[in-house]
């Protein structure tokens, strides 16, 4: 298409999500036949379908224009957390609390195995795998990020990467100052780029000392890049803490300097009262895994509590070895429907605020609020629809409720990022699945002979 | 295919699933490159595929024989209760709590629905669902239990149906002597199908007296036939009853000798330990639907705890209004998250655990265990493949893992039921799913337009 060109793409509902649930109460705005106008990537208008092309007189351009009957057309999801690499490992020890499953099962096949190629190789069948269930915007942390970093650009998502900073020496580096030093060194590679951002990321408190934290800090603050790491997982993680620090872990960062608006906390299955008050205070993100978390037995973030005080709260999926999925849709249903058995209230953790927090409220916990996230004009265009001509999606009472508690990632036909069609009809246009899937077998065998099966 | 003509349907695992975790531990036998060997509807032969395709000389014969590269081959699953006419509701109410969900909306609509037709056609959407999700038995408690009988006989499903019994008149019928005449009826229309049987359905403590329970007692045992109640499904449920009958509604239903082997009780959410003590002794059981119980807020039963004492354990989907999907993988994957988060123990609800209880642990709960739910000689052959050459399901570290942690549902390929197969690469052999979608479209308009939208 040449530029300056507009593009149309309408569906039987479109749902912007400008507001959130406290704005709007209830329901979310959802335009009947609507439609979405794009043009250089980014949305120019919302609107009705038949209105919008009938001003630009589409029927007489060549401009494209297409019309989805019975789909839904929403922004593309935001998944805040996860690892890409780690879906090599997919299901490679499972049931498993979570110290025995790094620790016996996941460090030690790290060590045999993570690579430049099984980083690239690992991030191209995660990516894969969330632009076919609907995300557009994806975050990583793992060794390599210049190979996940190349993948996502290849593959045209939008992605927050957070270099890995620790304590110990890996395969791709010998410890805290070899990686912010190649992690900075990716951050200019990319600094151009509107998809893919580079934050720092301190792995975890049981991982980065005071000292790393603290490196990390000046230069988010020089920088103004984000930074992610994990946070109060589990109730060991916090027990360690006071023995070692005298403190929790969240105030240990706090006196670090290390909480602010421009960091993302991931996990925090165990938030205090006190804990609380702190989050809201500082200013910084959550990120909710609750996938991984029930998973691993790790505990349960209080969803509702951080929802009242006004945290901002995205979505992860986590990596795809304590998921097992990358299917951003199952993440928000399955948080929805714990997150009421936790409340004791079937009317809390609504569709639309699970949904509110997979798109725009996953956008501002990102720190991508003005790039993504809703169907707002001036915003990338970062889009998807939903075919719900299936079986299992019918009949359609409410297109929120089908988009939270059936299957819709598996319906997903198209997906834009930045106005770029990546997914066409339920397939990847620009990459051959079959060949995604044939390297991943390939992975398997590999990954069996070095465990000696 | 001709009379007593063998067909062997051969996948690169064959998971049997002839064995408990107790008996087995840990991990359940999978054939690698396995078989299934099928004449007259039964399984005759369970082994390697290439030694049964020897043995019989198949390559040189006119019998059918064929092998699924890279699926799984194992039992149907076993969905042990739902409201098959419920689909037509599904998300007509979320986010709300049991009582107001019932009593504003379910009730209400169901008031001015209900009919032959209603039921004929919901369960004509339900059966496909659950066929082209995996499941081969399906079990049923809802009104005109005729229409979702000769819906469930004409797509081939297995199921058993269980006609209401309750205190209030329906468009079915006046009371329960009405109600117990109509479905006595029905089961001696289906007294000699395989495939078809009619159970007594008490509805709930809630909406029985005691004079109906006992009648439905008297016939459950006069006629050998299994009954299904509602029990404990909430807290309220337990406390009204301690008001109106100074006990727990498991004691009145043991007072009213309505436990025993051939009672299989959904829901159990709340479980003390004496109730726990009489669920062992009576011998009856429990079918966990953990779905509904999510999204009703109605609690979680203790899964654990009744899997050591022994208690026969199903799962349900429940009515796709209050879940909103019957795909049973689903349920088994939440079941088992949910589960460990609950036993703080990622050990526990073990990926063959979830699987067990979806096959022969569901058949043996719904006393179908000599019929179906497992691999071995002699039983009816209820198999599917899950085709695992996608995406979200590579690497394959571990089929079972893949089978409870990633979206197996959706790729269920291949179903049969007594031998007859009813999907064919994902797709329904015998019926059109473009016009079961148009007919549920036409259904969510009625409903609209009843509700005076």
């Amino acid at each position: 298409m040449k530029q300056d060109a507009i593009e149309v793409v309408g569906a039987s509902w479109v749902i912007p999500m400008t507001e959130s649930p406290e704005e709007q109460d209830l329901q979310p705005t959802i335009i009947e036949n609507g439609a979405v106008a794009m043009r250089d990537g980014k949305i120019v208008e919302v609107g009705d379908y038949a209105s919008i092309i009938e001003q630009h007189s589409l029927e007489q351009t060549a401009s494209s224009h297409t019309f989805f009957d019975d789909q839904i057309l929403l922004p593309g999801l935001i998944n805040c957390h996860g690892h890409m690499a780690m879906s090599l490992l997919r299901g490679y020890a499972d049931d498993l609390n979570l110290q025995n499953w790094l620790e016996d099962h996941i460090w030690p096949a790290e060590a045999r195995l993570v690579s430049e190629t099984f980083v690239y190789d690992g991030a191209q069948l995660a990516i894969a795998e969330m632009l076919l269930t609907g995300t557009t915007t994806a975050s990583d942390m793992y060794f390599y990020p210049e190979s996940t970093a190349k993948a996502a650009a290849e593959a045209g998502i939008r992605c927050n990467i957070f270099f890995p900073i620790l304590e110990f020496p890996s395969a791709w580096g010998g410890g805290p100052q070899e990686y912010l030093e190649k992690g900075l060194a990716l951050r200019d590679t990319y600094k151009q780029s509107t998809a893919i951002s580079i934050g720092l990321g301190p792995h975890a408190p049981y991982t980065v000392s005071n000292a790393s934290f603290e490196k990390a800090v000046m230069y988010s603050e020089e920088l103004d890049a984000p930074i992610q790491t994990h946070l109060h997982e589990t109730a060991r993680e916090i027990e360690d803490s006071i023995k070692e620090h005298g403190c929790r872990p969240i105030e240990r960062l706090q006196q670090l300097g290390a909480l602010g608006a421009n960091t993302q906390l991931v996990h925090m299955t165990q938030t205090s009262e006190q804990d609380l008050a702190i989050l809201k205070t500082q200013g910084c993100s959550v990120i909710h895994c609750p996938h991984s978390n029930l998973k691993l037995a790790s505990g349960f973030p209080p969803v509702s509590a951080l929802q009242r005080a006004n945290i901002a709260l995205g979505f992860g999926t986590d990596g795809a070895a304590s998921n097992n999925s990358l299917d951003l849709f199952e993440t928000l249903r399955i948080s929805a429907l714990v997150g009421k058995h936790l409340d004791e209230d079937a009317a809390s953790n609504s569709s639309y605020r699970a949904l509110y927090q997979a798109t725009k409220g996953g956008a501002i916990a990102a720190g991508l609020e003005n790039l993504t996230g809703s169907l707002d004009i001036g915003k990338q265009a970062d889009l998807i629809t939903v075919n719900t001509r299936n079986i299992g999606m019918q009949p359609l009472h409410n297109p929120v409720s089908q988009l939270v508690h059936t299957a819709a990632g598996k319906a997903v036909s198209n997906v834009w990022v930045s106005g770029k069609q990546l997914v066409s009809e339920g397939e990847l246009i620009h990459q051959d699945a079959q060949e995604l899937v044939e390297k991943a077998q390939r992975w398997q065998r590999t990954i069996s002979e070095a465990d000696g099966d």
